[in-house]
């Protein structure tokens, strides 16, 4: 038996997104940028992921590019910012961003550029009133995550957008909805979103693509330059079986996002639940339960090391995560947003990030709590001897 | 009946790439920075791809990095290199070269460095005295493609590595390997190459992967930051998927490479010769059919508008190019080298580019000639009229 439990991390893609990947890799293998009908057969795979994008979102599908993920549609957005900020230099961003977000800020203060932080209240949520003090007429940009990835705490995205529309009309926004899309409703044009980073592979599509949306009217120069694919804005040839991929996940996330939300919200709930109840020193990090995205569940195990209980639960074929899977050991990058929330190393250390997908069941749920009774005892006698 | 011969633009995935990635995408979906055994059962197909394309190129493991293709690579290289130029500003190109180069060396003469470009002989390939004479102590880069994607010349990278490293020991020497790669021998060590971009989707491999390969001991800043992947160097979740087909991919190309060449040469001989046998008003482009890589011929149809021909051709399921797969319609951007070779736009205009892969055959050869019997003299009344 395996229990997946990390789907914060990647998930796996489903049968028709495959399907739909094979598909294009075997038949529609043409260039999208050939003149031919086989270049036109891929060019349609193309076509009609975008449309299925933009029609969730209900923006304008040219304002949909596709990259190769997450990691760059963040840094195209903040890098373009940067590019064209002219005489302004003030930036502000939420404490424990993901580091695709992160470090691409501290490049942008060694260029000479300001990085102020905005204050989070005690769940790690961005304080509105930090955004008011702190934006100011020549503030360049406003960078904040939707859904944070380790605790799953949802920033204010929309009354955020309003603040600053009002505040400092020429800002841009940057919203990372790496894990929002596809799980939590998102209004980029009601929200007042400029720029928005997304990833396939978080939702069930495959690694290596994601899309940077870019508000109508606003103009961001090229990161990648040469054949010019995307209307100019994104060269390279374009990932066809990867963009079909995409497009066929988001179709299958939107398809009942408000059910999958509820059911991954009922397996967060019956996951506390039965966790808190038969073992001591269980508690969550972030905001209650029923305040962060259905599918991510932060927990702090007193003195249990996260670590050496992530490889104990795999040998039951359990498999969570501690702090964000990213290639880092250093604790405050290893986990910005527990960090950000004040938590030490050692509370840091004794954390794990349980995250669901909807193709979670009670099932194993009741199992995970089922091996964890047993471990979780076991761990903490070794731990005291 | 198809007949793909547009396989410069983009190659059909074979079986057990499509079968690799299938096995990714369904079974070892997890995410390779995640410390748990789904996360290293990942991994292992990434450690393995890139030791497979390592012992191809017999350069250390630790050299190559993935990327998103190879418009990314030459990006990454190119501004890589620019970050840490120093005081140097001189850089020398080829003409003709593919825009994921010359565009990028457009922003770099934005940027204040001095483009200068090498001469070409008559053929298109570069004159090593020209770069001989070009070539400063303080030439930053020489950047060069190995094979010319539209007219298969290939450039004599060998002597050139060992000019410029005779002459300019720190210049850095790119090379743009994406149309030689898994199709020639290349021997980055020997032939002092510093940098060099490939693609996975031209040697039947999937779209949206290819590496950097940086030579041990040369420092270059990253383009994407974020997660720290590939060694801090190209941050972003691996696209695992793409790089274990990649891996998978190279392995075939690399069993019989000398098998492969010999066959598509004869191909290209056998096509040559009985179109120009048959349809008067054929010549080729660039260097004589023996002297080009073996999947490419460029031909010149004289009072023939290749795209006619091209979308006339389509109608007997028969795929080529007319000039290279770029989304352009400027002539010197439709056509960089044969715009370097001095064709005019008229010229240009009536060439095609018929490019092979290992699985084409002599039958489809014959019927593509028989075909053009059929139709070139059609158009050609057609255009007289």
């Amino acid at each position: 038996m395996e229990i997946y439990f990390d789907n914060g991390a990647t998930t796996q893609p489903t049968e028709q997104v495959v399907q739909k990947m094979t598909e294009v890799l075997t038949e529609a293998y043409g260039n999208p940028s050939s003149l031919h009908r086989k270049g036109q057969e891929a060019e349609r795979y193309v076509v009609e992921a975008r449309k299925t994008i933009a029609e969730a979102l209900h923006v304008p599908v040219e304002t949909i590019y596709f990259t190769s993920g997450a990691t760059e549609s963040s840094n195209t957005a903040l890098l373009g910012v940067a590019a064209r900020a002219g005489k302004k230099r003030h930036i502000l961003a939420a404490k424990g961003e993901h580091p695709a977000t992160g470090d691409t800020l501290k490049r942008l203060a060694e260029q000479g550029f300001e990085i102020e932080y905005l204050d989070l209240d005690p769940c790690g949520r961005v304080r509105l009133e930090s955004l008011k003090e702190k934006i100011r007429p020549d503030t360049l940009l406003v960078t904040c995550m939707h859904v944070n990835n380790e605790t799953g705490i949802i920033h204010p995205i929309d009354q955020m957008g309003i603040v600053i529309h009002e505040a400092a009309p020429d800002c841009v926004f940057h919203v990372d909805a790496v894990q929002s899309f596809g799980k939590l409703p998102i209004d980029p044009v009601g929200w007042h979103i400029d720029l928005m980073s997304t990833s396939a592979h978080k939702i069930h599509g495959p690694k290596g693509i994601g899309f940077l949306y870019i508000r109508k009217g606003l103009y961001l120069p090229p990161l990648l330059t040469g054949g010019g694919q995307e209307r100019r804005f994104r060269s390279g040839t374009e990932n066809v079986p990867g963009i079909a991929g995409f497009g066929q996940a988001v179709k299958e996330a939107y398809e009942d996002m408000a059910g999958h939300a509820s059911h991954m919200q009922g397996l967060k709930a019956l996951l506390y639940q039965s966790l808190s109840e038969q073992i001591e020193g269980v508690s969550v990090n972030g905001a209650p339960i029923e305040e962060t995205a259905p599918h991510v569940l932060n927990l702090y195990i007193q003195d249990v090391r996260s670590e050496v209980l992530l490889h104990t639960l795999e040998d039951y074929g359990i498999y969570i995560s501690s702090g964000s899977a990213c290639a880092s050991n250093k604790p405050e990058e290893k986990s910005p947003a527990l960090s950000a929330l004040g938590l030490d190393a050692k509370a840091i250390d004794s954390s794990i990030r349980v995250s669901f997908s909807r193709y979670n069941t009670r099932e194993e749920v009741l199992e995970f709590v089922r091996v964890m009774t047993q471990v979780v005892p076991m761990l903490r006698r070794f731990k005291r001897r």
